[in-house]
């Protein structure tokens, strides 16, 4: 057995099952590896961006990650935008690189970059593996440090990959969270009983059913809304589970909602920032004079520490819970007429499948979606994180690799779609239930939008050249199918719907462009 | 004046005169002080590596840096693969990069991250400026140093953009190189003449016509052959000039190709390492016992050193060399039948008409299109020095934005292509006379012969898996299409020569898939 082959059954061990990967030369004895111990599948992207990105998709539905096998420190730096919103998202996310062998990398030859350099802007762990005898407990390490909810990167010179390991010793996972302070959380279970006017943002494994229910259990213990962050990376919604009210992307919008609480308690979400520094507006949403508690840390269980405040704070089981706060399903009419923003959504939500996975990164077209009233059958929604554009389509193919049971449908900006747009290839190849409808306003219009609140004119040659997408237009339909998937272009309500019913039916994947007005 | 116009007014007078960009909210100030202070035209890339990898191109065609403008830390990472590449073609670069506000930073919003951490990675020079009062010295640096064949990263804050900066004192460029030091260069013309078997390997700025000029007189003085790397940055060829021969891939050829000489002197170019680490190969082609010399150091004038070496040796001046030594014009016959690789080389190199830019991203398809021994009509190649695909699209987008009067060939390998496929956008956008050969092989070609060198067995699922591109295939022309670019397929040589031909003819950019047997 040779180090890649050690490190194969090692992941193997720790639960992996999948391997997202552009390799190159330094990582060939990885491949062959993949094909000498059974036990985890290859799935080829035409670029890093989207091995990445579907590895973070991977990630947020299993809660455990994938790897991402990627070539050098060019081929992890195409994936690093991604492993950014996989970073925000708290998605797990494991990353092997191979590296030139040791006894080259002195020669600085043409492809060598300093990849522990890239790895620490993006990665919560990283390490170079020195011998392949250390490979086992290397992969341990960074699997359960990925289990916390990071991007772990592993490093693996091409001498490793290759050296005979015998005498090796497999290492088994670490404990992945740190112990809860039981004080600590009744300390606060007793401050809250004392406080009004109190918001509960829950972000990372909190968005998931098991801390929602808890979320559920506080809000029948004390009076509180729930919160969550602008873009959560995972949230679950739909009958039984308690309304979460997402924070909104502008500033003024998001003190405003904001400002009505005493105290805002963090359950796995950080303190909320604008998303830019405007002049003349804050950084931080609340107020200093507002109080904020801290859940728990990180690297503890965000989920044990709700369940512990919920019983500290006498509340109900879950099996106990009334339903006054709890959503019930209630889908909009299909609209008609031209596509606006707005339809498009209505739409949307009037067809999506029981259990869909909406993959949104719509950007501006999808903030209606979120907000309409109803709540719709049981879905998860995520989001980009990280705010790096480019993240639907790869996530999108990630969550259908990860639940090829559960319909995928990703709400798709074109701006953003256009970055890694590759993925569509990997959806066709792997025939996954995806559909991408891609939200035609042939424009950065958030850009456009960030223009105009800034007072500055955007009518100037270079800033039209740079916030517009059309001379010529994009034709999504051309594109899809140039990568092996269906397309179709609609404009009017009816239309999307039939179309949508019909790609929610046919296996495979399919995109619907939509020329929104 | 606020310090975004300053930065535009400053870079235009250090001689920049156009602006790849993606740029988003943090850089939308200087997206505005683009059409403020008119001189700089501003061309969008879908997606950064686009920008980048055009930034690359022009440098390499103009010898003085483009400006990519990219957005905060995930923007500038799609940037860095391509950047690589320009980082080894030792090509003038200028990125500038908004980051968040000053006062922002520390609230860690969602797209933060260390964009410092990132430039070292892949920047000769960078920094951030501290205030808008600063930019002139800080960009006048930027520029200073990208003139001497290095990326330069500026990264300006957002609140530094926005400050107005009454009283600012603009700044000259600074000299680029350091100076010769000519008992140093009389010491190596005096040791050269002592020296049977001499190579005289030539890279970066040495591959220009004057440089190449300068190498033909050191012919005419002593017995040496000249070299280049084995993916040279950019390379004039045609009448006139004298023959260079690139140091092989594989390193048993290289090491063979080089064994005969008892010495080498560097002039632009690193010494000789394989592309990886190969397990029994040595990383240095070169012998130990085979003489080194270095003329100069990166940062001081390699043609000026050339020339002065020459003058040393006592060589004849340019005007009066015999032409033994030149290449004279003379061109293969358009071949016919099934295209293979080494057809389409010939039938490019029939056609191409007088000062074609050559793109050469072609990885395995292209290897005997630079053998030919005929040399053909003079051209320009570039090749990815790097090593990091996804290059060959937007080189060519931004050659053929800096020299709209030449037309390009890009020959593309299809793998490779697919990674920054976005340029074509922009080609049809800007209309620019670029023409794509897609070698289409349908898999990692490259990858399959290093497998195979490697002995190791390629028939897994998952090997194959991540090294073919099929099930299903791309199509290219609907993709080229979807972009606005008109394409054709051809799969024998007949149809290439006429599909050619046709693209050479028409003005703006065509696409040509070539299916290869």
């Amino acid at each position: 057995m040779n180090g890649a082959e050690l490190l194969i059954r090692t992941a193997i061990g720790a639960g992996v099952k999948v391997c997202f990967a552009n390799p190159g030369t330094t990582e060939l004895p990885i491949v062959a590896a993949l094909d000498r111990v059974p036990g985890i599948k290859a799935y080829l992207g035409l670029v890093e961006g989207v091995c990445t990105g579907a590895a973070d998709g991977y990630g947020r539905m299993v809660d455990k990650p994938a790897m991402a096998l990627l070539h050098l420190g060019p081929g992890f730096a195409n994936g690093i935008a991604n492993l950014h919103n996989a970073r925000r998202a708290k998605s797990p996310v494991l990353n092997v690189i191979g590296d030139h062998a040791t006894w080259h990398r002195d020669a600085d030859p043409p492809l060598a970059m300093d990849i522990e350099g890239l790895a620490r802007t993006v990665s919560g762990w990283w390490r170079t593996s020195k011998a392949a005898l250390d490979i086992p407990a290397d992969l341990a390490d960074a699997v359960t440090s990925a289990r916390l909810g990071q991007v772990a990167t592993l490093i693996v010179p091409n001498d490793c990959q290759l050296a005979e390991c015998d005498g090796h010793r497999m290492k088994e996972l670490g404990r992945t969270f740190d112990p809860l302070e039981p004080n600590s959380i009744k300390t606060i279970a007793s401050r809250l009983k004392t406080i009004r006017k109190v918001a509960l943002m829950l972000g990372g494994r909190a968005l998931r059913r098991p801390g929602l229910e808890d979320a559920a259990r506080i809000q029948k213990s004390i009076e509180c809304d729930l919160l969550a962050p602008t873009l959560p990376g995972y949230m679950e919604r739909g009958p039984g589970l308690p309304n979460v009210e997402r924070v909104p992307y502008f500033p003024e919008r998001a003190v405003d909602r904001v400002s009505r609480y005493e105290a805002v308690l963090f359950a796995g979400a950080p303190e909320p920032v604008t998303f830019f520094g405007y002049p003349g507006v804050r950084s931080r949403i609340l107020a200093d004079d507002q109080e904020k508690i801290v859940l728990c840390t990180d690297r503890q269980d965000v989920v044990e520490a709700l369940d512990y405040l919920a019983d500290a704070l006498g509340a109900p089981s879950v099996l106990t819970l009334g339903d006054r706060l709890l959503a019930k399903p209630n889908r909009p009419e299909i609209p008609a007429g031209e596509l606006t923003a707005e339809k498009a959504c209505l739409t949307l939500a009037a067809l999506q499948p029981e259990d869909a996975i909406i993959v949104d990164e719509s950007i501006t077209t999808g903030l209606s979606y979120f907000l309409l009233p109803s709540p719709l059958p049981a879905h998860t929604v995520m989001n980009v994180s990280g705010g790096s554009i480019g993240q639907g389509m790869p996530c999108a193919t990630g969550a259908a690799i990860a639940c090829p049971e559960r319909p995928v449908i990703n709400l798709q900006a074109d701006g953003s779609g256009l970055y890694t747009v590759q993925a569509l290839w990997t959806q066709a190849r792997e025939g996954l239930n995806i559909t991408t409808l891609i939200c035609s306003n042939r424009s950065y219009r958030i850009l456009q939008m960030e223009l105009s609140r800034s007072g500055i004119e955007t009518n100037g040659p270079n800033a039209r050249a740079l916030t517009e997408l059309t001379n010529p237009s994009i034709e999504w339909v051309k594109i899809a199918q140039g990568f092996g998937v269906p397309g179709a272009t609609v404009s009017r309500a009816e239309d999307l719907a039939r179309e949508l019913s019909k790609a929610l039916t046919e296996p495979g994947p399919h995109l619907i462009e939509m020329f929104l007005t």
